[in-house]
């Protein structure tokens, strides 16, 4: 699903209608209207501070849960019942430069078309499969059945990232869990993954931000599955 | 340098000085005065919208780099040029838990004391080395004389993350170069670096987050040295 495909119209103001000719050439090329209309209708639909001249309106682009699984993914995100829209786009992001398929957002979590958590993905959110589940347990279940490995990200784990690597716990293929930026995994879903892993901290942090340990546990999954196909 | 020998006063609500008994009696034994005031002072002293009831006054933390060089450090993060706050404090945090010993915000960059770097650091500013340099050139030359590699993140390298862990390019003691969140590093730095590292990107993302790149690259690091002094 590239975004292309999901922008249904374009609005954008006349400098930045003529500075993104290429843009305009495709969205006509495409059947996609394009909007000339002043900068303050832009700035009073993009809802940042910052607006960029420019705002498309898409369809969504969220996938069954099934539709994920039935492409045999090898490495998936879920998060479960993260709040902060700036950390799912950033975990959308990072999933996507690791070459994840999808990220599936589980329980009670932030919407990812929250206009910041859209904005922080940078893109990312067309780019691979995204899935709204409400179940998380049910998500889980139907993940392991689809041959994936439910690996746990929890500081609290006794196995390490590095010990789980060298052990070959990360070859095949994985979705990775990782719970809310406070508390952790929900208890409801605590335990039901195959395995718990945890980023090692070296230092005197008391953990990492939720993104920054999702890009390190993603790729580590991704050098694991390269070094193990080679 | 720990937060503890840093604070100079602590300010409090009633209820916070309640909560935290063990922190004021920490306080007392230090002979750091603990002054109970209203949770509206509490407010228009913290900057923040959900203030946690208590803020401490502390004195600067930040220590040279020859002081930082000294020591001789085995994983330093530069950051050049860097211009958000939550990332200098996230760079803070991770470079924490991966295990470096300090971090240099060097040239034009956003100030390690910024309220938002402070708390996005989670206390990691009083946990390492923080340096400020405005010449970034010359701090990698001093680096560079005090035995570190440095590596620059750029994501335009040839070389790719996995590529130079595998020759051991990281083995050593390295101070990771990173640049602007925008335009990278500036150009009067570009190519002063020993050499120069991207994170690879396998799907379709144009870019990581500066923050979920030092992870990444920080983290490589560390598992790097700790195979090598196997």
């Amino acid at each position: 699903m590239g975004v292309t495909g999901s922008v249904r119209e374009v609005f954008a103001d006349p400098e930045s209608s003529q500075r993104h000719a290429d843009l305009r050439e495709l969205a006509d090329r495409a059947g996609v209207a394009w909007h000339v209309v002043g900068s303050e209708v832009v700035a009073a639909m993009s809802q940042t501070v910052h607006p960029q001249g420019m705002v498309a309106r898409c369809g969504f682009v969220d996938v069954t849960l099934a539709d994920l699984v039935d492409r045999r993914p090898r490495l998936v995100a879920v998060c479960a019942d993260i709040r902060d829209p700036g950390n799912a786009g950033s975990v959308l992001r990072c999933a996507d430069a690791a070459g994840a398929e999808g990220v599936v957002f589980a329980g009670d979590t932030v919407d990812p078309y929250n206009p910041k958590a859209v904005r922080s993905s940078v893109g990312s959110l067309f780019h691979l499969d995204v899935v709204i589940e409400t179940e998380t347990a049910a998500t889980i279940e139907t993940l392991r059945a689809g041959g994936m490995r439910v690996v746990a990200a929890e500081g609290s784990a006794e196995l390490d990232l590095d010990t789980a690597d060298d052990h070959g716990v990360l070859d095949g293929p994985t979705a990775w869990l990782f719970g809310n930026e406070a508390w952790g995994l929900p208890d409801a879903v605590r335990g039901l993954a195959d395995v718990s892993v945890r980023v090692p901290i070296h230092g005197r942090a008391e953990s990492l931000n939720l993104a920054a340990a999702a890009a390190v546990c993603l790729y580590a999954s991704a050098r694991a599955q390269r070094n193990a196909s080679r």
